[in-house]
């Protein structure tokens, strides 16, 4: 839109008045019938979840079923200043979902279609909605994958909005890599296309990038155009124990630097290693260890797994476990992905929640141990994971939430653990975004002009500020 | 900025008047002495050098040295509503340095220091006007490299501006995918840091992209952080001829869907494979060539080339002619770069320029071809090369400018280029950028809601419109 055409408003920052949403309900009823919904438990669904966050449902939730539904959604929306909060399957982590100040919930699990699969352009177009794993068992058959693994099973639609990544995004990148392009409705109605299918663009500035981790706050994403790769002739995984945090981050810092392309390196600390054994009924050595996964030819990925294993027997790792069957490689990862829920076998009945912060990977073994000592510092218990290839990692604290105290000094744990990845030139987030929890950290990390750059950016494109309005950067 | 404080002014269309010009020089005379030139040559040279387009010279030219001396520089020019045009090595192709509108070239090459090499993190921190060589040369000793490479020895800050690639492309991505952080001053002399040196993150819009191919529009890039790869351990390089262009795309495609992960695959067709072997003294079957490179272990790059070779002979290509030592390699790609000064051998004393469309590679064979028809049918003189493991060519009409049927007949061939490039999916810039050369195209390929976003994201950056203005978005 133009400067001048820009309403000149005050930032949104209250609740709809109940007379203003008893008028969008009933003309999203009138438009939409059964696929709107008000009852408190679907509201309250498709609000946070997952943290220790509360919960803050909006004030009516829609199914949308086309890029057209969602137009007319955002239109009357807009005619009303009423906030669009995007939702897709409700895994996010830092309160992307919630309205804290009312609004409308677009649920786009119903936009789940995959529109076209471009086999020899190694690409696909995806509604929102579409799951990763729906998406990969829809290309099994054509020999290809989409990469991207955030664990959870996530809409591609949510993950392009909070820029995901996961256990293998040391080998193919994070979402900001694999989306080639999108579609969004912008907070006026106008819809807009980012880019072409074009492998590589010099052609203006990057949309498709400026989208990709917006988080819902610039626009509703409605299609996505991702990069596909061709699913490999090998695959090998295996358990790798180490005597230490630090020989493991210095096994992951040189397979990374001899060019080893590694698709899957993964720490667990010894508690969480201790978890994953309660509850996947496994048997590792309750040490470091890494999960890796390996891929490429039969002799590729034979010799990428002997230079490793090299390497971890200098620093005193090893021996190296191979899960040569798949059967046996998906029980490995899906024991690393139930980390999560592996935790509460540690101490039944407590809280918890993945913080995410992501260092230069040279200062990994040195961040992770300082957290370790921290934990033990403040009488926690929390286990680590880590996509270490990257630098990231995750800790979660298990705690009472009845407990003051205890809660006291997971938050110190929570502030600490930022302050000292952001001190080691890293971030307060890797891969789970901002949403509400991670916006007081946006300054320290970045600085006041990075972030008054952000403002304006999100003042520009949506002026009436509904669109996910109090996640990211205030305006 | 805060939205209020935005200038309501029309937007900057128009030379600054004379005295602005001599007032804002006397300034900068004062400041920076010898640094500051107003020589008609030094300004021609700053100006666009390189295309058919007409060179535009600025008003003034100052060789910047630090952040300090550009802060200082913008300041100055925003008080006078002055353009202000970024300046590298003046290798842009498509009119990114030229002053439509006057103003003042800041000349970065003398901000050419590496200032940090990370080994372990694969990462280093330089200043815009190091070029892509001279990084090279320094990271040698520490056993790493910077993969981008477009041909021309380009500094990277312009190579950061314009969302640069080149021939490693394929495997190591662009600038886009290489940048992981920079420092720039905006419009009104405020200094940004867009990100860490995390690997990844997900905090925040993505600023860094945002930079990343804005063309000096949005600010100027007085810092850069690259990601940096091992120099890989065995290197292999060759060139194998195909019967027709189609078979040579058909040989890319599967490779690229194979995963052999290839360092270069460029094709030349039949005649500059001619022009090659005029200039660079070579003897290379006069037909469509492949120029390969693999990277990795021994054992891998026998690996990759041997299943490459297998591919090339299913589609009748081959045989592979291998280039062993780093001398004959070096001659090899010495002679693919030099291809814009070899075509001059096919026709002395012509003008030429380079066009650089980028389809879904699926298309590619389909619009080579298309391309030669018309290079045909219109009666022109031209050289086709491309980056073919991404979709992108180029292709380099030769053409006397005195001659106007001549140069009507490459005007049509443009035009029809890029008409037939959008119309398959692809872009009218694969990497060289917009400038002033592919303005109109781009609501063609973007359409209406994508160039007015980008206008807006100009106006609420940039309200004064002095940072390189008249370059890619109208505003």
């Amino acid at each position: 839109m133009k400067a001048e055409m820009m309403p000149k408003t005050e930032p949104f920052r209250v609740r709809p008045a109940a007379a203003t949403v008893a008028k969008v309900t009933e003309e999203l009823a009138k438009r939409f019938g059964n696929r709107l919904v008000t009852s408190q438990a679907v509201r309250e669904q498709h609000a946070n979840t997952l943290t220790w966050q509360k919960n803050e449902p909006p004030d009516a939730v829609v199914f949308a079923e086309s890029s057209e539904d969602c137009v007319e959604i955002v239109r009357l929306c807009a005619a009303h200043r009423m906030p669009v909060i995007p939702f897709g399957t409700g895994t996010s982590l830092e309160g992307h979902v919630n309205a804290p100040y009312g609004g409308v919930s677009v649920d786009l699990s119903r936009m789940n279609k995959v529109l076209a699969v471009h086999a020899l352009d190694l690409d696909c177009v995806v509604e929102p909605g579409v799951t990763r794993e729906d998406l990969n068992t829809h290309l099994r058959n054509d020999g290809l994958f989409f990469p991207i693994d955030p664990g959870a099973n996530a809409s591609l639609g949510g993950m392009t909005a909070t820029r995901a990544s996961g256990t293998n995004a040391v080998r193919y990148g994070t979402m900001k890599d694999n989306v080639l392009s999108l579609k969004a409705v912008l907070p006026d109605g106008t819809i807009l296309t980012t880019s072409t299918r074009a492998k590589k663009s010099s052609s203006g500035y990057d949309l498709t990038r400026l989208f990709v981790g917006s988080e819902g706050t610039l626009g509703l994403i409605t299609e996505i155009t991702l990069r596909l790769q061709g699913i490999p002739e090998a695959i090998a995984a295996g358990v790798c124990p180490f005597p230490s945090v630090e020989a493991a981050c210095d096994a992951t810092i040189l397979t990374v630097q001899s060019g080893i392309p590694v698709a899957r390196i993964e720490l667990l600390d010894a508690l969480s290693v201790k978890a994953v054994n309660l509850h996947a009924k496994l048997e590792l050595p309750e040490t470091p260890v890494l999960f890796l996964e390996f891929h490429g030819s039969d002799s590729g990925v034979k010799e990428q797994s002997e230079r490793f294993g090299e390497i971890a027997e200098d620093l005193g790792g090893g021996p190296f476990a191979w899960a040569t069957k798949p059967e046996d490689r998906n029980r490995l990862w899906k024991a690393r992905h139930n980390i999560y829920w592996a935790g509460f076998a540690l101490k039944p009945g407590a809280t918890t929640f993945a913080t995410d912060v992501c260092v230069p990977i040279s200062r990994l073994a040195e961040c992770v141990e300082a957290t370790q000592r921290d934990i033990a510092e403040l009488g926690l218990l929390a286990t680590i994971v880590g996509h270490v290839g990257d630098g990231n990692f995750h800790t979660a604290p298990l705690f009472d939430v009845e407990n003051r105290d205890e809660m006291k000094r997971v938050e110190t744990f929570v502030e600490r653990l930022v302050e000292r990845a952001l001190a080691m030139g890293g971030t307060c987030t890797g891969e789970h975004g901002v949403g509400q929890g991670k916006m007081k950290y946006l300054e320290r990390e970045h600085g006041a002009a990075a972030v008054e750059l952000m403002a304006t950016l999100k003042r520009s494109i949506d002026p009436l500020n509904i669109m996910n309005p109090g996640k990211m950067v205030l305006v």
